[in-house]
């Protein structure tokens, strides 16, 4: 067994670098709470600024930095929101919206770039009626984790944008939205400047850093109305933070110093992509792949994704199934080339001896079953 | 204007019958909450003795039985329901199984016949995993509303019975089951066999008797074990009910002397369809037609839902759009042949004076626009 | 055992007049959805200008005219509301201002008299904080049921109106509103000037009349915008009626006939008390009784309210506990003076038997302790 | 301006020691999502030994373990908690029981050492009836913030563990229950056997280390199916976390280096207090002082709280009002008997400085009123 272990399962799973230890281990920290924590405060003011946005909040997760975005919007009962059906917001965070903040979800279907249609979308939204709650807030994920890590386009989100004279406002899980931007070659403000606001975690692409203490830790970034009430609610989920700046100081090297990797990291997930399609029992599109990720299916009940990703782990490559068909490999920057030349042998090695293995392998996937993963 | 009004718009627009009034005013009734109510008790057991159940319980509204019937199957917080994307409960029940119940609706696509398949039903249960809520029931609608009033067959629920061995429960919509009880030739209790809870309207087919009070009363049935905690919803709710044996007697006429008539209006559906086709404007699928509506398109914009609905009013046929280009005409105890034969010709002149009529109609649907409607 | 049966259990339990259900048989109705049932407008426009409000509900029951109002006003997530320790509301409505609204509750002690401390109300509104819900409400009760039917005054109701200026609204459960009208001399308009909402019970000192199909039906009366907002809600719950004429036109006949007659349950409720005053093992203070309900204490453990009731019913009177020490008797205007002049020797009587009787009454109340009861 | 900062305002306060931050640095860390952070589990499972219980959960805040701990032994909908009327989780934790949970509490009152009546706790509990929630926890505080940091003790504990056969849980909030477990001499897991679920601040008596980063970071104890279901809920608030060994790791050298040093902090708080106690126009009971908190009176409007620490920031002593009469400083491992010494002259200084400055520091306290702290 190989000593390498290559971790394509998320751009969350990596540890902090040693200049990310250091910067929390250095950080001039003070009680938040009272809004006396510079470091906090820097990185919020720097944050808002890199999104174009009023203000910013440091939250404990993407899934809580959804969840009070969503509840803000949507503050006042009887209210609706838009996603998509394939959104993680939908799919992977509890239904915490209804369950929690008892926000009816309206699903719009997702088109394998990630975008709903726009007249879908339209058709979605609720008039007054007293059969109906309100439709308040459009929901969409950019780039879209569960459509392959594809971006939406700046023209996309004006068009969606413009759908908001409804009454309604928008919220973009931008949780790889640095993915998008440099995928796009946009700046990543024109990306979210219809929206009102804006998740993005702070340990996926970025560097993962502070994704080494909770995960993955998020800012959101709105007006500052916004702000005001998305303080009370993380207060109230009990996210409430005080000398946050030991996060914040890693999260600021992250942001500072990782950003300018990613076009590397989509540059290796295109190799990824190219090698995997080369084998013959795979199906990858390696055309869609935008990003950082590599969806590829597998139609052949003997290496089902469960099966494959078993074997892979006996070869120290680390993956997650996306689905009963498919499997997902995420690239971040603890992933190198040389790592990438070494996991494509050896998912032809685990095709192959799944394909001759027969029943030797069925023990390894008894009960272990897992075709959900994080963001 | 012809003196004669023929209301299409649902079979919930009923006025009580004589004997239903008869039956109100001579109830002999008690505290029903103290469980001494004669009337209520006696037609509570000959619901449950009639869907093959346990127990039954009386409440107001068809959507206060859904609503009661969801949260006590998902009575533990973090609990998703499944059901389908235009089923009454998801479309027109105000998102409350969310807002006022915190259970995340999981939609699956209904099929034009109100079905969803089963593997896409399999698909949408969530397997335990940390991201996920926990799936506790499917529900179905029969007939389905949104769906033309299809019916559902025996076949069929009993496919979606043995889904419950996921550890589910199976809660149906029976708004109008024994319109489809009727139309399927089938028992009404094979057709709820696998139910763990049915609500069934006492104001739709079965003659609107007690919609003249209350709308849609309904009676919801189940095992003893759900009706008691349906109970204690019922009060929480609002719903509580002291003597309402003075419902219940006239619910018991509309069961007794109603349901034998709906194979009549399930005719008269099928003879409105049939005369609808002949014009030419209108696209209807009379071989769609199994119970009691009739859905018809209006592809010309001249002639769209609204304006048409308006025209109609005008020479006293009272119809409802039911999207933004069809129109419902929903055939009731109290639609004769006579009103169908009338209703006809009334359609065929208002299309022609749409057509010919330019803008003069464009008053009518100012800021009317309506495109819901109820069970 | 006599054959006259004396009800003292509440005044929800009567059953209908013949004028009642005459008025309901005869009920000129029609769609209440649609806004369209003469009855129910005529008498929801009667019921805004009795209580001196822009517009009226008739809903199904107090609980949900109360729940309603709660979350009408209290619409907005993280809302906190400030209700006696001992209303209504807070013990008896299920919780449901929090389980199915999300409301939290913030108790006052009530005084015996049902008053809270103006300095005590004041001091529980939260300052806005970030580890504080907003205070949105002050809840009262007129009269106040626990407290033994007390009436709050004019100025009492005015001096908590003017802690509205903290950014708060009032909400009165005026279920027996008409009783504290009749009691103070004071129009039932300036009792509820200073309110927001008003939930009045259609079916308590008011004949019951209604309360003999649906209990307690109730009407809610606010401004207009509270009004339908209110209807919104009632949908949701499930509590949307359509030609609900039928209960208005019984409800109507209450309003007319019955509120003249509350004066003499109030005077029936004084001779009770003196009368109970006379049996030595009882405690009651007849200068307490200012409505239609007497409270009296046994502190003899042999004569248990339990017990007690338990004996009386074998005398055919009804009545109910009021806590482990104390029970209740609550006149209606079906408790003719000759009823009151029955009951009181039955007092007497199961008082003796109970003293003398040791253990042959303890049959009687096992498993069957109920110290709650309904408005 | 003294250079000095004497920070009394709470144990929330600290900033992370040199130890704390190189422990940070050299964690050993894995994914805790997937169960392998090992840091983690040595300290969760340490945590749990300590506590008497099978398992531990980390959580971001005490407000999310108390928030997570009420809403898992109240998972079904319906349900009501006992908390004491000045307890935390009922004053200071924006009502998210309610607001985000469903859960109805029902307070009992606090009595000046922090206990609640048992027979009040008993009177408390709702039989079954269909006009109640189901009571299903009662919650205990230990130390009790707002009582002074009184301890409760073993007896008491026992006392209301007893009540449990009613078939009830019991959650203690121990935010500073090492404080208890020392003043009174008694192993912290006997003060918590009889209790379901406990929740542990890990920055406050115990060094304030890992308050640094998030605040207050807590640990919350159980049976394993406790825990389990834990974990969903930590996962949908949004405080799910990953490599959560970096804050365990802090939170380990807390935990080792300070429990021993709280003896002293209670030792100096007597010592403050008897300073206190000196001064003429104060009012503090030293007796009552048995933890790190002492709570002191001003009956003199011109010493009010609000001026009194607005006057003491001024000489670098930081303090907070506990309510419009009394002040509340708290001592903590970063707080020296200089600290105290120093502190002491100044709060003499400042009340003299008010007593003869008239409106001189009015402006002080201009719309800066703070009458709430955190734990």
């Amino acid at each position: 067994m190989a000593s390498k272990l290559v971790d394509l399962r998320s751009d969350t799973v990596t540890k902090p670098s040693e200049a990310m230890r250091a910067a929390m281990a250095a950080a001039d920290v003070d009680d938040d709470v009272l809004g006396a924590d510079p470091t906090a405060q820097r990185f919020e003011a720097e944050m808002a600024s890199i999104m174009g946005k009023e203000a910013a909040l440091f939250v404990p997760s993407g899934t809580m930095g959804n969840l009070i975005s969503v509840l803000v919007h949507c503050d006042v009962r009887g209210s609706e929101a838009i996603l998509g059906d394939n959104s993680h917001i939908h799919v992977y965070e509890n239904g915490g919206i209804s369950t929690i903040g008892g926000v009816h979800p309206r699903t719009v279907k997702n088109n394998p770039d990630g975008t709903m249609d726009i007249d879908k979308i339209v058709a979605a939204i609720r008039h007054p009626d007293l059969h109906y709650p309100t439709t308040r807030l459009i929901c969409l994920e950019n780039t879209h984790g569960n459509c392959g890590g594809k971006c939406l386009s700046v023209e996309y989100t004006y068009m969606v944008g413009e759908i908001k004279s409804h009454g309604l406002k928008l919220h973009i899980d931008g949780a790889r939205i640095f993915n998008a931007s440099v995928a796009l070659g946009v700046p990543v403000d024109r990306l979210v400047k219809t929206a009102d606001s804006v998740s993005v975690c702070l340990s996926k692409g970025l560097g993962a850093s502070v994704g080494s203490v909770i995960d993955p830790p998020a800012e959101i970034v709105g007006s500052k109305a916004f702000i005001d009430k998305a303080k009370i609610l993380r207060k109230t989920l009990g996210g409430g933070m005080r000398q946050v700046g030991v996060l914040c100081a890693a999260a600021h090297v992250a942001i500072r110093e990782t950003v300018g990797k990613l076009a590397d990291d989509h540059r290796k997930a295109k190799v990824l992509a190219e090698g995997l399609k080369k084998i013959e029992q795979l199906t990858v599109d390696s055309a869609s792949v935008e990003t950082n990720m590599v969806f590829f299916d597998t139609m052949d009940p003997r290496i089902s994704p469960d099966k494959l990703c078993a074997v892979l782990e006996q070869h120290n490559v680390l993956a997650m199934p996306a689905s009963s068909k498919s499997i997902r490999f995420v690239i971040h920057y603890q992933i190198s080339d040389s790592d990438v030349q070494y996991a494509l042998p050896c998912v032809e090695k685990a095709v192959e001896e799944l394909l001759k293995g027969g029943t030797e392998f069925e023990h390894l996937t008894n009960g272990t079953t897992k075709n959900s993963y994080g963001h």
